[in-house]
């Protein structure tokens, strides 16, 4: 018999990661604070649990989905003593530091503790492209790795169990800011009326896979250090040019909020002096403040 | 024989297209305001040109890669005849609106115009990953299509002189985009003292890869209207967890300003009704202003 899990919380993500243990073939119980959430689950012969204690009993492996981290603390606290010598997994949107205090607590009550990021949204679970970050015990995620499987490739990340948000956040982060970027590029091309699947199919996609081969040279530069403007085309010759970017944005009638950070890391980095130094610079001084 | 070329201006980009021209066998000549300039051409065998209408009348094909447009409009105008009947390609950074005024000085003038935009760094020209944009004269291109191919692979993007550059700087802006994002990501990993390219090989190359079909999602939103929140994670929801990213982020000591922008994006975007929409909403808002 697949192991029996509990999914607590039905929102968008906790319904699809309770669906994906369905599939499967996992027994799968269910809680969440307002009863009879997500109906479709019933087809698929999920178990309702009465009560967060009810529903951790029935499981060695539970799964927690919420809105949040203060969500999390009030849900499991009337069932820290049920919680005790199961594996709990906390796939709550949150910080590392609130995953590190709940690793800290799982620890006050014999809990086997995983925290998770998962890098896919809710349509994505269980499909060959989600996967899902987990940082905090080696040994839950080696006895649980391939029940987890079933929501997406299981990738462990280290026992300090703030390493598996800090890097989902910083996964994201990245995403964000090539959206924003795309954002911006889309808006450009959309003021003269060209077409956007043709500028993205036959230009923007080739372009931003091109450039990741940028992206691993500058986490090389960072690691081990850069030859000074190896690249061709250093700080200074790029913040000289970014004006260009703004002014010609401006005369298409594009707001170029998504660019003007960057033009001021540029020339921040500039005025203090690593104008002849490549993009390495420039996560110094976010790093810095 | 190969095509004789000349090149006006040796910056850091003016002498890689020279050395690559050179390369490729094409008799080449050059003319920089300061006369000299990157002596290492003088080996490949170049011919140093004394005026610019000297430049000018040593070839059927002339490229022009000046600091700015005033440099461009200030260089060619003393050889405006000579320049009749010639192709000029103007590979100068600049905008849409001032490659459309330089078809229409080449015009007047009876030049064969191209405006180019140039997908590469110095050190990347006569390589195979950098790609020129083109547009402008058809003719001119057809003709000279092998010769620009010495540079990198040559893409024509239409008769509207402006849609090179158009096309150049969106492109840049999202390359700059993604640039911001992966500098505060690697800021948010330097900031736990991960490996900063453990992560990005194995976790943030991979994961902006796969985001890249999000992109493509996003342009075909765009051109053929999306269904609402198809993507299975609303502007709301995203809203909603990007106060998470500014906190954690501030929490680790990184400073969030590559991600305000985009937060202040998704909270308009809530604010004004489109919270059940998809980010096709941002390229909007954007091109609106």
């Amino acid at each position: 018999m697949k192991t029996p899990v509990t999914v607590l919380g039905l929102g968008a993500m906790g319904t699809a990661l309770a669906r994906a243990f369905l599939a499967a073939g996992h027994p799968t119980t269910v809680w969440n604070r307002t009863a009879g959430r997500s109906p479709e689950l019933d087809d698929l012969g999920v178990i309702r649990a009465r009560s967060v204690v009810d529903a951790v009993v029935a499981s060695p492996l539970v799964v927690v989905c919420l809105l949040d981290d203060t969500s999390v603390r009030s849900t499991l606290q009337p069932a820290a003593s049920e919680l005790s010598r199961r594996t709990l997994v906390n796939l709550t949107n949150g910080t590392p530091e609130q995953a590190r205090r709940g690793l800290d607590w799982a620890a006050q009550h014999g809990v086997q503790y995983l925290d998770g990021g998962i890098m896919a949204v809710p349509v994505m679970i269980g499909g060959p492209a989600a996967f899902i970050l987990y940082s905090g015990s080696a040994e839950a995620f080696e006895q649980h790795r391939d029940d987890l499987a079933v929501l997406g490739r299981p990738t462990y990340v280290g026992a300090d169990a703030g390493l598996a948000a800090l890097q989902d956040l910083a996964l994201l982060s990245a995403m964000y800011g090539m959206f924003g970027g795309v954002a911006h590029a889309l808006a450009m091309v959309s003021s003269e009326k060209l077409s956007p699947t043709a500028f993205t199919d036959d230009l923007l996609v080739p372009w931003l896979t091109a450039m990741l081969g940028s992206v691993t040279r500058l986490a090389k530069d960072l690691e081990y250090g850069a030859e000074s403007g190896a690249a061709g085309s250093n700080l200074a010759m790029q913040a000289a040019a970014f004006g260009n970017f703004i002014d010609a944005s401006e005369a298409q009638g594009v707001d170029p909020m998504v660019l003007r950070p960057i033009h001021s890391l540029l020339d921040r980095a500039v005025a203090e002096g690593h104008g002849d130094e490549d993009l390495a610079v420039l996560v110094r001084l976010l790093a810095k403040n």
